[in-house]
């Protein structure tokens, strides 16, 4: 499988989803005078996030006979399944775990999913949805471990590589590292001497201890505030081509990545939730060199989000 | 000069600005069933308003051996003009109304142009600008009453006929009238069937007024929130084009844009300012087709900022 997600796949991609997804703009910013950041909003997709990408992908490769798809997710791979199932007009159930927030609960229910609730832990969702999956006979539709998945998501990339001609630093949040494989096949292929760099939160960071250990580990069930890349292990499929295209994964924190998301409301005049600010976050910090940067997504709970603006009027 | 804002000049400008501004995205948002919103968010652009359009195409028509540019604005277009002569390398000088919002001020001097701060009145601001193109030699580069700023303008509207092939209706702000001028005549000419539709803050209709007299007409100083949008008579050459053109023109309140500033915030994850959400807020209010709506920009003072997230907090 790992041989299967290349270039090409992505540019196949692509060409499935360019009638259903938007085409986000490259945003430019300086941050300071030796650094320019070149960001991608997935935050202005439909379902204010990249996951329509991949599941759009998915559900577009099925089997017209296909009787009905299962995930499980967070949040906004829940969202893109629930719009990407109405798309193609197939039933969806959804498992969500019970802290995920009302904006991204919401609008899954009114694309019009079903959606079954259980604890936090990333493990229980993804057990009950494999149950469902076999009482229904539907389809899983997985959230990063899955090959037209991971393609779907790196047509951000390649889309990226279509606006910026060369970069030297490329930046992106890892949970389970569907979008990460996606995008890392095509940064290697397209733009080799770029360096691939994974973002995760401090105490998510499962990635970074699997790849220091050589192979997938597990850590306990995460508490950061992005809950989007709350997952305790590194996927099957995604695991080996982070291993082989990453260059390294940074940790963030929580506070870092508010700020990120102070500074993405005051100057891209954005709204960016915490998960899609985890890449901002350690770029800013970095702050060096021509940076290709994934703002990932864009649902934050309105509380937050007041909390989100008053620190943007603290900033310079 | 009123035959001469036409289609082909705009596509000279579209091809003029191409390098130096955002491809802004077409955002599909469904306020009711009966209603599509095909939102042009110009927010995005580098200086957060359309207006760098304007500015890029004017200074690109320039002669090689203009000594510098003069403008006068309540914010946006200085942003724009300042940028736009970084851009081509030229020294610009900006006259400001001492009640410009900071956010749209700092820009200005941070892209090197020398500000002059005058009064609120926009007459005021104009008279000034005249002055010191003459005392200087330099060239006057005018808010809306420019032909080659209107077709920069106009381009909004041929993006969003690149990416929706039809509307019904059309919204567009109306301060000076350069926006709608350049984007009117767009419409006509690709989308004759759709309806033209030209939003004014309540105490900032001068140009309802004057299309109702048939002809220009000034009213006193505006107060309205809508700071981009607080002119007082409509341009020499904006006027008969929007007169030809545009079918109607209604106005909206300050707590209408606040809405539409707290509903585009939390259901298009943007960041828009209150003239900017003044054609939102009337296509809000009528919700009726498929239409396409200029968010024309989003330089919002943060103390305000943090005024619509709690707003926006409060929504369904």
């Amino acid at each position: 499988m790992l041989a299967d997600l290349d270039l090409e796949r992505v540019r196949s991609a692509a060409e499935r989803i360019e009638p259903h997804v938007v085409r986000t703009p490259l945003l430019t910013a300086r941050p300071n005078a030796d650094c320019e950041l070149l960001l991608k909003p997935e935050s202005l997709q439909p379902t204010g996030a990249f996951k329509l990408r991949g599941a759009v992908n998915k559900l577009s490769t099925l089997p017209g006979d296909c009787p009905g798809v299962v995930a499980h997710s967070s949040g906004n791979h829940a969202q893109a399944v629930a719009q990407a199932a109405r798309l193609f007009g197939l039933p969806a159930v959804i498992v969500m775990p019970n802290d995920a927030p009302a904006t991204k609960r919401g609008p899954t229910e009114a694309a019009g999913a079903e959606v079954v609730v259980v604890g936090p832990d990333s493990d229980e969702r993804a057990d009950r949805a494999r149950q469902l999956a076999g009482e229904r006979g539907w389809t899983p539709v997985e959230p990063y471990d899955d090959l037209e998945v991971a393609a779907g998501q790196g047509t951000c990339a390649l889309e990226i590589l279509e606006d910026a001609d060369s970069l030297d630093r490329f930046y992106a949040p890892v949970g389970g590292g569907g979008l990460m494989a996606g995008c890392a096949v095509v940064m290697k292929a397209l733009c080799p001497a770029a360096e691939i760099i994974g973002c995760e939160p401090e105490d998510a960071g499962d990635t970074r201890l699997s790849l220091e250990a050589g192979k997938r580990c597990a850590i306990p069930p995460p508490r950061t505030l992005a809950d989007g890349l709350r997952v305790r292990r590194p996927g099957e499929l995604t695991f080996p081509v982070l291993k082989k295209n990453v260059d390294r994964i940074e940790l963030v924190s929580d506070e870092e990545m508010l700020d990120a998301m102070a500074w993405a409301l005051k100057t891209l005049r954005l709204v960016i939730e915490p998960s899609g600010a985890a890449a901002l976050a350690l770029a800013l910090r970095e702050g060096r060199g021509r940076c290709g940067v994934i703002l990932s997504g864009g649902n934050v709970d309105p509380a937050l989000l007041q909390d989100v603006a008053a620190r943007a009027a603290l900033l310079g």
